[in-house]
């Protein structure tokens, strides 16, 4: 290394702390759009529609702070890998955020009609994708493989949910005309939550690369060196 | 540098060749995708949905190669942001084939229900975004920035052409209820179509940030040290 490790783990530890802060902030986003689905709240989702500015500009800082660190310390092994993980989460949390902001356009397009049904289900996706969400940063900032793997196991459930929301939506939908518009905003929900998962698994699948060295994806499961 | 700076050059270039025979690949796959949809080919579906193995394989050993030039090399300024941005390319065009297959298995549905129309703008979407991710992987390896800013301004005829489908569907749905279940596959497939314009969009504006050091994405256009 460059340069002295203890400042790169100080600063490693920071990136972490950021990454974190900043998918608190797409995570509150999605709980907002939501809420503004659920609540037929016109003025939340101007608000989120918006506001997604800060969590760009946050992108753009961690971004820097990669570059730097990799630049200055020139980490190699766990390090590197962690490094390079950060930026491609970065990517994933920003897209999370866009996500909210399509789930947004959704449900203010949803809510100028009449409700198609009781919502119970796409809520229950929401809190999952979520609730993966943070438990796949929290393994990402711990490297806790245990919970990495949990996330991959919610995957499931978060598709079975979206199949069961399509096949009620389209019942609706064959029955009553008026409900083919705002149905197919809540099945474009259900495939924005449904991407959601899909970021959380990204970040979790890294989570068990930097660890162990070893690739998930596609199931290859060949030791690298590390 | 640590090594031999001769070597880097050569072992990036190869890089380089095998994300564009990687990009070859995905693209080729979203055609087929395509042509099964148009063709009403059932036997192309399956082809498409059991072959995203090579993909895969391909993804580990590009990134692979990534991490080896970062480890041995330990590259910096525009070196260095080449090959973060290979990782995240490398993510992207994986996805390509990802969402290629999703569009098989929507077609394969679509085909099991009489054609809602002619497809006319659906396979242009497709042939938009097969050349956007094209010349997007083009660009980044000739470092050709006006060749990226191209491609960001081909997104929004993606985006009109995806707005112009749903309206048009929508008229066949709300006229007909047997047109509700395969034209939700065609507003999906249009979908998937725009989400690989945006894998283009994210490859181009990788290119931007390598050679400009310069992050237009959000706009931010702050001129970084390179």
């Amino acid at each position: 290394m460059a340069q002295d490790p203890r400042h790169f783990a100080e600063e490693l530890d920071e990136l972490k702390q950021r990454l974190l802060f900043m998918g608190g902030l797409a995570e509150e986003r999605v709980r907002l759009a939501m809420r503004a689905l659920v609540e037929r709240d016109h003025s939340l989702v101007a608000e989120i529609i918006g506001g997604d500015q800060t969590i760009n500009v946050m992108q753009l800082e961690i971004d820097d702070r990669c570059f730097k660190l990799l630049a200055l310390y020139q980490p190699m092994a766990v390090d590197l890998r962690a490094i390079v993980a950060a930026v491609k989460i970065n990517s994933d949390l920003e897209r999370v955020g866009d996500l909210a902001v399509n789930i947004a356009e959704a449900a203010d397009r949803y809510v100028s009609h009449a409700p198609v049904k009781a919502l119970i289900d796409l809520p229950r996706m929401g809190t999952l994708a979520q609730l993966m969400l943070r438990q796949a940063l929290d393994a990402f900032v711990s490297q806790d493989i245990k919970a990495a793997h949990e996330v991959l196991a919610q995957d499931d459930i978060l598709d079975a949910l979206k199949n069961q929301i399509f096949r009620e939506l389209l019942t609706y939908m064959l029955g009553d005309t008026r409900t083919i518009e705002p149905g197919i905003d809540l099945i474009l929900i259900s495939r924005h939550l449904e991407r959601i998962g899909d970021h959380a698994t990204n970040i979790a699948e890294d989570v068990i690369f930097i660890v162990e060295a070893r690739d998930v994806r596609h199931h290859a499961g060949d030791l690298r060196e590390s």
